[in-house]
């Protein structure tokens, strides 16, 4: 397979010294990559939104490497404490999606929670490192396998309309359906106010060779009614075990639209959040309102308003036609069931971690 | 009541040989007023959006009047095929909203379709604008009407949330509430592609005392779930005998919502269009899909792409809870027989207006 990899699904790179991020604030008019050179420089680029999406994951796995390495020189107790505080920083940045969450405890339950419980900081280099892009690895299969289980229920010709922009999901998505031989067209709002959708979902597909339509998050309805879309299909931040869906705000306005015009609302994670059985287990973050007032820095707002930021809305199971994990493509209800998981140390909370 | 009148309430004036008008497409960031010379640089200024909502009605009755003072040399038949010439030019504009038909059907109505048939052009000078002036004023009186119909439906202490830019009906709706001591917030949709809410409603509020709220065009759903509003109100640029409402883009998108959320959604219209029966009649303009591209003029989506712009958006009846006009607030179903109207030349089509 001679595919090329698109620029966004390798946005985070570690060198010798830093971890190197591609700024989603500004691609694609600008490729600008932020350098940081410590755990703390890579928390405030996830909470300055330099990532978003599955950016985070790639920028957490690689920051916990950093904190190894800036622990080097410590004793035994006092590393593990410095990595843990490095995971419970990044875990700070963010509170709505699990990726963060989940890579921290990876790798802190591979090494100093685990079988490395007593090891030096000059230990901790290699194994956090190794832990990292073991934990990256996997959730590219993930993703693949994800990918595939969409993939089979697009139809040959499906012109699917999306919310934000679904990363490795989306992509895995439709390199699947690709796989199948099936043919796409693309329906992208452009999502407001960081405009992931024109920005970022419209310059991947647009990479991956589509050309995709650009509509305003509010022509939503409007376009399923002039029939420029037959599926809607969003990624995810958070499914909870009963099926709502926490996703970039204005997916809600996509479901309901979707269910008025009888088309299929599809949702992609990995799999439903075992720490969050219902939706009042999920925290919505709220980012600063002034942002809504603003486009691409320029101001939009008239003086004297206030803006409103919520980053997250939440879709109940009712409005969702299917959740396709990595296990397969289920109704709401049937989510829970197919997803249970012994209880043990992978349902219990990471010491450090709030269940938020 | 010594109270100031809005910027946006008064951004058509007529000067002694041309028509200004305030360039709705940069307001409130600047205050600029484009000069129209002709009829013909009316019509292109309402083409270009450099005034919408209720600002093409002005700027047709003074652009007719400017016509008149254009064919003030001409003989009784060449003068009044001139201004049924420029009458056909200004609906040719937008073809959505009925301002802009109706406004010239009464001027014309009132000079050459009617008891000014024969008269000379220098005649026709003051009797157009005589007319121009009428139209005007029994405009402004419905919107006073309409405005305390809509008044009588608001809460003290509504919170509502309005879509788009809502003109002279939303201001007349503030005042009239005001007037009954009603204490009023608001949330205002930004309204993409030309954020008319962001930069027209919200500037307005601002500048009757108002301090509002501005999300995205995604968010309504977010906002009536974290329960920032209790009512939405929008206006309409065509409301059909059947009930259906043609409001800018996105108002279905608010319809949706409001509904999910049990949230009464009230419709601000003069009254329905005798020539519109149902939604097979109402002609849905599309604007220049770049548009959409575009925030203020700068890039906002990736190369390579698309967009799509549909001006207007259609909400059926079952969505509405109140369309209120001039004569009162009506459920959709009884819309039609409370502004049925006797057959007669008032429900006649003009000569040279489509039933577009």
């Amino acid at each position: 397979m001679t595919r090329k990899t698109p620029s966004l699904a390798d946005s985070v790179r570690a060198t010798g010294d830093a971890v190197e991020i591609l700024d989603r604030r500004v691609y694609p008019f600008e490729r600008r990559w932020v350098r940081c050179a410590t755990v703390e420089d890579v928390a405030v680029a996830i909470e300055q939104m330099v990532t978003q999406s599955h950016g985070p994951l790639f920028a957490t796995t690689a920051g916990m490497a950093l904190a190894a390495r800036e622990a080097r020189g410590a004793g035994p107790g006092d590393a593990a404490e410095r990595l843990r505080a490095a995971g419970r920083r990044l875990v700070s940045t963010r509170p709505t999606n699990n990726h963060i969450r989940d890579a921290v405890r990876a790798i802190l339950q591979a090494t100093v929670d685990g079988p490395l419980a007593g090891a030096s900081g000059e230990e901790l280099v290699p194994a956090v490192a190794e832990a990292a892009a073991a934990h990256d690895a996997a959730y590219r299969a993930g993703c693949a396998a994800l990918g595939r289980n969409a993939a089979g229920l697009l139809p040959d010709g499906a012109r699917v309309l999306t919310h934000c922009w679904g990363d490795a999901y989306l992509i895995a998505a439709v390199q699947a359906a690709e796989d199948l031989g099936k043919r796409l067209e693309f329906v992208c709002t452009e999502t407001r106010p960081y405009l992931q959708g024109a920005r970022l979902t419209a310059a991947t597909l647009v990479e991956m060779g589509y050309r995709p339509t650009v509509i305003t998050d509010g022509m939503v309805p409007a376009a399923l009614a002039g029939g420029l879309a037959d599926v809607a299909m969003v990624a995810s931040d958070r499914v909870t075990m009963d099926g709502h869906v926490v996703n970039k705000v204005g997916t809600l306005a996509v479901a309901l639209a979707a269910r008025a015009f009888d088309v299929p609302f599809y949702v992609l994670a990995h799999g439903p959040d075992p720490h969050s059985p219902g939706i009042a287990d999920v925290e919505i973050e709220h980012r600063d309102g002034t942002e809504v007032l603003h486009a691409l820095g320029a101001r939009t707002a008239a003086e004297g308003t206030v803006g409103y930021y919520p980053a997250f809305d939440a879709t109940p199971p009712h409005l969702v036609t299917r959740i396709v994990t990595e296990q397969g493509a289920y109704a709401p209800a049937d989510l829970a069931a197919a997803h249970s998981l012994p209880a043990g140390p992978e349902t219990a909370l990471p010491s450090g971690a709030s269940r938020s």
